[in-house]
């Protein structure tokens, strides 16, 4: 039931984050919808494959299309109002579909006996994955490789689902709305984790 | 029968369409051999992940590697007054391999009983997996988001195939010209779809 | 036996090359995690995947996970004065992978029964799909698409593997060595090969 829950949510935020963004680069209704559903359906693909699911079985969740398609409708008639802050709004559902995939990444792979290191990597990896195929397409830095704290993140939704400190549906939605905060004020407050450089000087 | 004409019409389409952009971007031999390959095969690999065959079923089949690597060889040595156009050249391999897997991929969902919203997502994403590979490797803008209509050809066949307006052979071949048909003249008469921008004049 | 010390070797030898191009591109500590393990269980699912692998399988070697993280957090600590000739050292844990994916590849469609052109595929696919994933992601030309000589060496290994002329552990131990010197020297060497240009000298 979470799990359902879980991938519906991920699957709507990751359909309007990428619609979002190709509104920004200025597709046409058609490249909305497209790249809406390809980062809704990559994310999950990727999820499928990462966590030993076919990814076929996308195909059984004729609901999710249908929730997808409406959710890239609203987007594209949101008023001029919120699209202005579309930046905002745009990295609001990516990080939404973020905490939601790496808390099923960690969930499966505690759920198999992993170990933490692995439980860790799976949570971080589903959760990007999705950004990652949205972020290729439209021919971005992917979000997780830049400057800013993302990943962490789902770092921590590892180590928090690993370590079995969340495993109750309560628990776990308390968790996503946390990761989900964290997310959003990483991104408000521009943190920055440090760097190191192999790039000399005089070079 | 018929799927497996569509297979192999697809696999030569894209390796062909792969070879032509080697080619224009000045990949030395064995980049337009490497670039043919990868685009045939990961648009079938894409295919075969999307519809649930094990994308290691590509290997037995020896012959389709023999006809990839045939038709690279017959790119690459195709006169110059071919080449000269390969533009447009480039183009109809590519709206070949669009049709192709787009019927395979909407054939597919409507042989397991799916509803019509996951056979058109099923024949979109089928039917530009293999350009999307390519573009992303030869570092293009893909061409399901461009501003041209390719996405619409693929929906067709989706709603054509779902609908089962056809379903017979001779349908289904007659459909596959009829989408090559209408990509080659969205493609010259340049024909687009609407845009709504959320760039703001003063930003 | 062999078959587990070239996937170790392979999946460290990513990671290091995933880390040194973070480094090389100033991501900051997480990301050169990031791309690391990227690289290492990209290369290992695109293997996975060609090879009918399920990837979830990646998950059951906790080991990796600490094999590829302590491989990274290496790399990240080097001392500066192998730092400085990173392009060489990146280069060189690059055709490592290279080397014992293509092996890899090539041994399990040998063992398939498949055809030598499918081997040969094999080999090059397998080899070449780590550096792709962390060079897409970090948004560089493929290293398999570069007029270096790399694919070459994948081809050969398809060759060698396919005519079973190296099959026991030594022998494919001797290849995997040859392999690696080969590409180093193109590398360093600049070996090319031939080029046929289809853009036109008045365009």
């Amino acid at each position: 039931m979470t799990w359902d829950v879980l991938s519906i949510i991920g699957t709507i935020a990751f359909a309007v984050s990428g619609a979002f963004i190709a509104m920004e680069e200025e597709y046409d209704i058609l490249g909305v919808y497209i790249l809406g559903i390809v980062t809704a359906f990559g994310g999950g693909a990727i999820r499928n494959l990462l966590i030993g699911v076919p990814v076929s079985a996308l195909w059984e969740q004729g609901l999710f299309f249908q929730i997808a398609l409406l959710s890239i409708t609203a987007t594209f008639l949101f008023p001029n109002s919120i699209l202005r802050q579309w930046k905002r709004w745009g990295n609001f559902s990516d990080a939404i579909g973020l905490a939601a995939f790496a808390i099923q990444g960690a969930l499966y792979a505690t759920s198999m006996g992993h170990p933490l290191s692995a439980v860790i990597v799976a949570a971080v990896l589903t959760g990007s994955g999705g950004g990652i195929v949205r972020d290729l397409l439209a021919r971005r830095k992917p979000t997780v490789l830049k400057d800013e704290i993302y990943a962490l993140w789902a770092i921590l939704a590892g180590l928090i689902v690993g370590l079995q400190i969340a495993s109750s549906p309560v628990e776990l939605y308390v968790l996503f709305g946390l990761l989900v905060a964290c997310r959003m004020l990483s991104y408000m407050y521009k943190w920055k984790l440090p760097i190191r450089s192999i790039r000399q000087p005089n070079m």
